[in-house]
């Protein structure tokens, strides 16, 4: 290969809120597959909120990313040269590629069905959707007639999980900021209803919209919103723990949730989950999933930026809002 | 009857540290029971940290004590005069006597069987008892093995619990305030260790006794404590939270917990009960720990305080961690 591989390495730990300059473009030859390998070209990437947090040097459910290492990502790519059985010239595969543009895969890679749209392998049919779907029916033991509140409501993941409970017969109240992400949400994904927590009054509208209590709050942002929804959980709530995006980008890791100990008297339950334990069930959910996206069940949304170079500043999107759904690059 | 009832109400509710003032002291004449009734005249009342939270005017897991009302509370009293079936003068009983030195029960009085000390039927044998047994084995679903550590743990629920936790050959590491409790919770109740949070860096000291982290943390403490805790959580642990009494005289709600978000990585439950959901069981309980203090495998405490005028002081002294084991009165 005359082609040169470029790379974002990440080069230092970020302090506080993550910057481009934490990451560092570099380039290398076009590495060739050895036997049992495989040569792929990245088209797709996707950027996840959790990304902040590989970047700590702290305990956590996977090693963190080291200083001067390929920064960690999942991607769809192509391949291009194959020395492994199964694998073929021009097949699609997802996998942990990394933040560059050619990368040598092997048998952990997974072939994309024919016809697969990368988008959704990268969204509601990949990871993002397994934590909604495994999230919100296992960790939050949901029933029907939950009352079901999710923050983060307009992004990848909270949106499947309001979906989810619809499908399930649940009441679905989702959190998001702006009123373009709220209209989304009770005109196409069907919600229920929609705080918008940039110009309302979050506790005041849960109290409105929930007068019985909340039965299952899935949470993916912490700080002041968690605390209000945990001022209004219902007797047994169950409280899903999967992100606290406002806390991230945080030097100082912020106070926790003043009102936890309503678990005391509502007799609630706090659980955090990291969906790669539910792997090996990934088919169930994966076929549940396509059949309601073929349906038209479940509305999906991503916001795909282009480029290469600009891997680093698509990911601070999702920091600050500005991303409407899965957060993408096409290279 | 020509004594005088003398009755301790609530007269205003308490803002921060909970004073002697917030209560009065009011003589009635001793009531006369009617057909189904009994006369009690109270013997010993327990007082419990939860009381802090009784007084307050908002949802609990009971209805508030209402202003200018008699101040609830378990007792163990005798029965002076009867007009129920089943119930003859001198049986002893307990229940929600309340702080008062006379009281009309009924049928909801438990009667303690023969030989029964009462000062073993407010704490290890009851409601105290039956919060470590179930909090325990029950939400903290306790497996053989298991590194346990507990707060508030010379108290009347977490010594329970710390000696639970060894009969099931688990691992049990108390928290407690001062080194003769410390060398109670070792020498005594065969703890494995204890941290005396007064005078000992209470994370640094979980660090060296538990170096692969906690299974379970019972809390009945809250604040920094629980927060050192959070921080050191196994794979998988359960965190039962039964009480928090370092916030219950907080003016405000004090911060959360900082490390809340540690049940993400550890895949970790906090969860909260109420024991009173768990008194249709209560007899597996009372003959599990019945047996156990008979054979002399549960070593118990109790401070005992005398003088119906005391009543208030004594239940201040649980808030200064003054009490030494479950804190009584005798009248």
């Amino acid at each position: 290969m005359s082609e040169t591989n470029r790379q974002w390495l990440m080069c230092s730990r970020p302090v506080g809120m993550v910057k481009e300059s934490d990451f560092e473009l570099r380039s290398s030859p076009v590495p060739e597959p050895g036997d049992g390998q495989v040569l792929v070209r990245t088209r797709w990437l996707a950027l996840e909120p959790a990304m902040r947090g590989w970047m700590e040097d702290r305990p956590n459910y996977m090693p963190p990313v080291g200083i001067g290492e390929v920064m960690r990502g999942m991607g769809v790519g192509e391949v291009v040269k194959s020395k492994l059985d199964g694998y073929a010239s021009g097949d699609l595969v997802s996998g942990m590629l990394g933040w560059q543009e050619w990368v040598l895969g092997d048998g952990g890679l997974r072939k994309l069905p024919e016809g697969t749209d990368p988008r959704l392998a990268l969204s509601t049919l990949g990871i993002t959707g397994l934590t909604a779907y495994f999230g919100l029916l296992e960790v939050g033991q949901l029933k029907e007639g939950d009352v079901v509140v999710v923050s983060g409501a307009a992004g990848a993941t909270g949106s499947v999980v309001g979906q989810i409970a619809k499908l399930k017969g649940c009441r679905a109240i989702g959190i998001a900021g702006g009123a373009d992400k709220c209209a989304w949400l009770t005109d196409k994904a069907g919600f229920d209803a929609a705080i918008d927590y940039k110009n309302e009054d979050v506790g005041a509208r849960l109290s409105e919209l929930c007068p019985d209590g909340i039965d299952v709050y899935f949470d993916n942002v912490g700080g002041p919103i968690l605390d209000q929804a945990l001022a209004r959980i219902a007797r047994g709530a169950r409280i899903v723990v999967c992100g606290a995006i406002s806390a991230y980008n945080q030097e100082e890791t912020p106070p926790g949730p003043r009102n936890y100990y309503r678990i005391v008297a509502q007799r609630g339950r706090m659980e955090g989950f990291v969906v790669l334990d539910f792997l090996p069930r990934a088919a169930e959910a994966v076929a549940d999933l396509a059949k309601w996206v073929a349906e038209g069940k479940i509305a999906w949304q991503v916001d795909v930026q282009h480029g290469f170079e600009n891997v680093p500043q698509t990911l601070l999107r999702l920091y600050t809002g500005a991303n409407f759904g899965k957060q993408l690059l096409e290279l």
